[in-house]
C-alpha cells in the first residue's frame, strides 16, 4: 500500500502506535468542545494581556481577590435569570450520588413518571463552577462583610464557565477580569471605572467604542411610552437591536404586547443620538429629557450620567480620552442586577461583534445574600474576546517571545560537565539559559531546537574552546559567529539585550 | 432581651436585615468544604510564591502551558489508581442529564436492581476537573505532538481538584506548580529539576528536606527478597513509614504476605542511609549494590542516582546547593506512571509533616494516549502548602503591602474635582493612586480607610491648598505633614519608594 503525505504518515503512526501499545487505543485525545489549551506563545500573549489589566486596577487601587472555582449550588442559581440557571456547569456529588437521591424521586423514576426538569439534576449536584466573577464577589462581601473596610475596591481575574453553545467569541471557560467598587454611591467610581477601560485599551491599542445608558434613564422610557410595568420587557426588546434590527424590534415589541408606537419613538431618539460623541452630549440630553417629560426616576438617570459625562469631559479635554463614549437607549444589559449606569465596550476594529468588555451599577447585589443597602459598581473585561481581536489586528507586541536567552549545545559528556558551570554562572546573573540535555543528539538537531524556540544566542564550547577557556558564540539572527572569554559571556549577554 | 458581644450583634443584625429584605433568607452565604477565598494580603502573598516558582522555571527555560480546567472524563479515569478514580470531581451533563442514560440502566433502577458503582456517574458526565497538571500535560503533548520540538521544556502553573476529605495542608481545590522536560532521556534533566527545587526554596527563605529514590532501585529490592511480581505491593508498603512507622509497616508486610524479613532488611539498610548528605552517597550506595546482589535493573537505578548525586555534588562544592538531599528506601511515591528517578520535598522547619514538591521520572505518560517511547521528567510544587508553612513560619517579605501609595481626602464637590487633576497626573508617572470617592464622609472614615489599606500617604487639599497650588502630605507612619507643590508632588513620591 503506498500511503504518501503527512496524513498518510500519522495514519502509519496510529498504527504503529497500536501494535506496540497492546492495551491502548490510540485514538487521538481531545479537550471538550468550547475549550482550549494555550500553547506557550498564546499563553505570553495572554500574560501580557493579563498583566497590562492588571496594572491599571492596581494604579486605580483595586486589590487582589479569587475566590474558589466552586461555588454552593445554591450561590449561584437564581442570579442569572431562566436561562442562565441552565447553563450553569453543576458538579456531581462525590461518593455514590445516587444512593443519596431523594427517596421521592427515585420512585417517580421507578414508576416511569416524569420528574420535573432540573430536578433530578439539583438531588444529584450541591456544587457547581462559576457563572461569573460578580455573584461570588458579592457573596465574599457578605461573607467577609466584618473583616472589610468600605468602600472595598477589589479586581478579580480569572476563569468562569456556561454550559453556552460554543460560536466565534464564545467559549465554555473563559477568563473574565473585573473590577468592582461596593459601599460607595459616588458617581466618581464610575467615572473612574470609564477612565480605567479607556486607559486599558490604549494599554492594548486597540480602539473602541464605549457605549453607556442608565437602567433609570430605560425606566423612565418605560413610563413615558406608559408601560412602567412592563420595564423588563420593554429593556429585552431594546436590547435586540443590534441582532433583529429596525423593523425585527418593533414586531417583537408587538409580538410582546408591547407600545410599539413608544418603541418606535425611544429608537428614533436612540438613532439621533447614535455617532454622538461626549462633546454633543448636553443637546441630546436635552431632546431626552423632552421625551421623558415628568418621569422622576428618568430625570435622575439622566442628571447621573450628565455627571459623569461631565466629569469624563473635563479629562477629554485635558488628557485625552483616546475612545469614544455614545450614549446608546437601547442598550440594557441582560443581568437584572444593574440599577443604574450600564457600560459596553466594543472593538472599532476587527470582525467580532460582541461586547469586549462591560459593566454598571448595582444598587443591592448583596441584597440575595443578607446585606441590604450595599452599591456597588463594577466593569468585566473579556481577555478572550480581546485577544481575538488583538490576533485579528495583529497587534501583539512583537518582543514576546521565549525566555530562554542562550543555549548551549551538547557536544559530549566532558563538554557538558564543562557547560554546566557556566550555565550555573549565566543562571545565576538572572539570564534564561539552557543545556541541550541530550549527548549526543545531532548538531542539526540542536540548532533547529533553538531556531523553533527563538532562541536569540548559541554557545558551541568544544575542546578547543575548553582548553582556551572560550565560548564560540552564535548569533541566531546574523548567522555571525563570535569568541567569547568564559568570564565575559555574562556581560557580552547582558550588552545584546 | 439582652443581647451583648460580637455574636449578639450579627444576629441582631441578621434578623435586620430578614426583617428589611421580605423576599430573601439572610443565611450567611459560606463556600464548599476544602476551598478557600483569597482576600487581598493572601492574594499578595500567593503571587509572590507563584512569581518566585514562575522566575526559576522561565530561568531555566520552561515554556508557559495551560490546559482546561475541564477534561474529558475518558481522559482521566484509570490513570491514578482506583482510589484516585473516586476523587475525580465530575461534571454533570448539561440539558437534561437524565434523558441521555443508557435505557438499560434506567431499566434496571425501576426494576430496582442494584447498578454497579460509578456506572450511573459515568452515564451523567463526560467531563471532569482536572485532578492533577501531569495528565493534562501528556494528553497536550499527544494532541500537538506534530507542531511541538522536543524535548519540550513546559511549565504550568493552574489549580487542581480532588474530592478528598478535607483537612490540614489538603485542600479540595489547590494549586500546582509544574515544570517537565518531555523527550529527552538524559539524566542532566534530573539534574537540572533537583537545581530549580534548590534555587525555588532558596528564594522562598525555606529550608528543605529533599529524598529521592529511584523505581528501579525499589524494583532492585523486590527482586532481591524474590518477590519481584509484588514490586507494587512493596513500593506501597514501604511508602507507609513515614505514617505506620517500622513495627506497623513489618505487619502490614505480614498480612500483605510479603517477605517480612527482606522487608526488614530493607528498612535496616534505608535506616542507616538517614540523615546521610550527598558527601556520603557513595558508600551507601556500595552496600546496597551488594544487598541487591545481581539485579540489573537495580544496579541501573543506582547507577542513575549515582550520576546525578556526583553532578549534584559539583555543583555542591562550587556553587552551594543549600538543601540537603537524601536517599530514601522506603520513598515510592503513589503514582503509578514513575519508572526512574524520583524526588520528594518537605520543610526541614515548621510543623507540616506532608510533601511540599514531588517529582520523578516516568517512561511512558503519553503511552495511554497511543504516543510510545515519550521519556518525560518532572516536578510539581504544592503552592498551597508552601503557603501554609511560610505563614506559619513567618517567611513572607513584609513589604509585600497594598499596592496605592496616595490617597487623596474627599473634602467636597470643589475639591474632588481639583484632585481628580492631579491624581491623574500621579496614576500618569505610574504611581498608584486613589480619591476616596464619596464627597462628605468624614476624615476619619477617610483616614482609616487609608490605614486599613496601607497607604503609606494622604493628600490634604482644602481651600487653602487649592489657592496656593499645594498639597498638604501626610505621612501616615510618621504622622508628619508637610506642603508639597503640586508640580513637585510626582517627584516627592518618587523619591519616597
Amino acid at each position: 500500500m503506498k500511503v504518501e503525505g503527512p496524513r498518510g504518515y500519522f495514519r502509519r503512526r496510529l498504527y504503529t502506535f497500536r501494535f506496540r501499545s497492546s492495551i491502548h487505543v490510540a485514538t487521538k485525545p481531545s479537550i471538550p468542545k468550547g475549550t482550549r489549551d494555550f500553547g506557550p506563545q498564546e499563553m505570553l500573549r495572554r500574560k501580557w494581556i493579563f498583566s497590562t489589566i492588571e496594572k491599571v486596577f492596581q494604579k486605580y487601587g483595586f486589590l487582589p481577590l479569587e475566590t474558589p472555582a466552586m461555588e454552593n449550588l445554591e450561590t449561584l442559581t437564581g442570579k442569572y435569570g431562566e436561562e442562565g440557571d441552565r447553563l450553569i456547569f453543576k458538579i456531581l456529588n462525590s461518593g455514590d450520588a445516587w444512593k443519596e437521591v431523594d427517596p421521592n424521586v427515585k420512585e417517580m423514576i421507578r414508576r416511569d413518571e416524569a420528574v420535573p426538569p432540573g430536578r433530578l439534576a439539583s438531588e444529584l449536584s450541591e456544587k457547581a463552577l462559576r457563572y461569573d466573577l460578580t455573584v461570588p464577589f458579592a457573596r465574599y462581601v457578605v461573607q467577609h462583610q466584618h473583616e472589610l473596610t468600605f468602600p472595598f475596591k477589589r479586581y478579580q481575574i480569572q476563569p468562569v464557565w456556561r454550559a453556552d453553545r460554543p460560536q466565534k467569541g464564545r467559549y465554555r471557560e473563559f477568563y473574565q477580569c473585573d473590577a468592582d467598587v461596593i459601599g460607595s454611591t459616588s458617581l466618581l467610581n464610575e467615572v473612574e471605572l470609564l477612565e480605567v477601560i479607556d486607559e486599558v485599551f490604549t494599554e492594548l491599542s486597540l480602539r473602541t467604542l464605549v457605549k453607556v445608558n442608565s437602567r433609570k434613564i430605560l425606566m423612565g422610557l418605560a413610563e413615558a411610552i406608559g408601560q412602567p410595568e412592563r420595564f423588563q420587557d420593554i429593556a429585552l426588546v431594546l436590547d435586540k437591536m443590534d441582532k433583529v434590527g429596525y423593523e425585527g424590534l418593533l414586531s417583537e415589541a408587538r409580538a410582546r404586547g408591547l407600545d410599539d408606537k413608544g418603541i418606535s419613538k425611544i429608537l428614533e431618539l436612540s438613532d439621533s443620538l447614535a455617532g454622538h460623541t461626549t462633546k454633543r452630549w448636553n443637546e441630546t440630553l436635552v431632546k431626552l429629557k423632552e421625551f421623558m417629560g415628568n418621569s422622576a426616576i428618568g430625570s435622575r438617570g439622566l442628571e447621573e450620567l450628565n455627571t459623569v459625562s461631565q466629569r469624563m469631559r473635563e479629562f477629554n479635554s485635558e488628557f485625552g480620552m483616546t475612545g469614544s463614549i455614545q450614549l446608546d437607549l437601547t442598550l440594557a444589559r441582560g443581568l437584572d442586577y444593574y440599577t443604574g449606569v450600564i457600560i459596553e465596550v466594543k472593538a472599532a476594529e476587527g470582525s467580532l461583534q460582541s461586547s469586549i468588555c462591560g459593566g454598571g451599577r448595582y444598587d443591592n447585589l448583596t441584597g440575595v445574600f443578607g446585606l441590604e443597602g450595599m452599591s456597588g459598581v463594577g466593569i468585566s473585561f473579556g481577555a478572550d474576546r480581546i485577544y481575538d481581536v488583538l490576533l485579528e489586528l495583529d497587534r501583539f507586541p512583537k518582543d514576546l517571545v521565549t525566555s530562554t536567552k542562550l543555549l548551549f549545545v551538547n557536544f559530549g559528556e566532558k563538554e557538558a560537565m564543562h557547560c554546566l558551570k557556566l550555565l550555573r554562572t549565566v543562571r545565576d546573573a538572572g539570564i534564561s539559559a539552557e543545556l541541550y540535555p541530550d549527548t549526543g543528539a545531532k548538531m542539526k538537531k540542536q540548532m533547529s531546537y533553538a531556531d523553533a524556540k527563538g532562541i536569540p544566542f548559541v554557545a558551541l564550547i568544544g575542546e578547543n574552546e575548553m582548553k582556551q577557556g572560550i565560548v564560540a558564540v552564535k548569533d541566531m539572527k546574523t548567522g555571525e559567529q563570535k569568541a567569547v572569554k568564559e568570564d565575559e559571556l555574562v556581560s557580552m549577554l547582558m550588552v545584546e539585550s
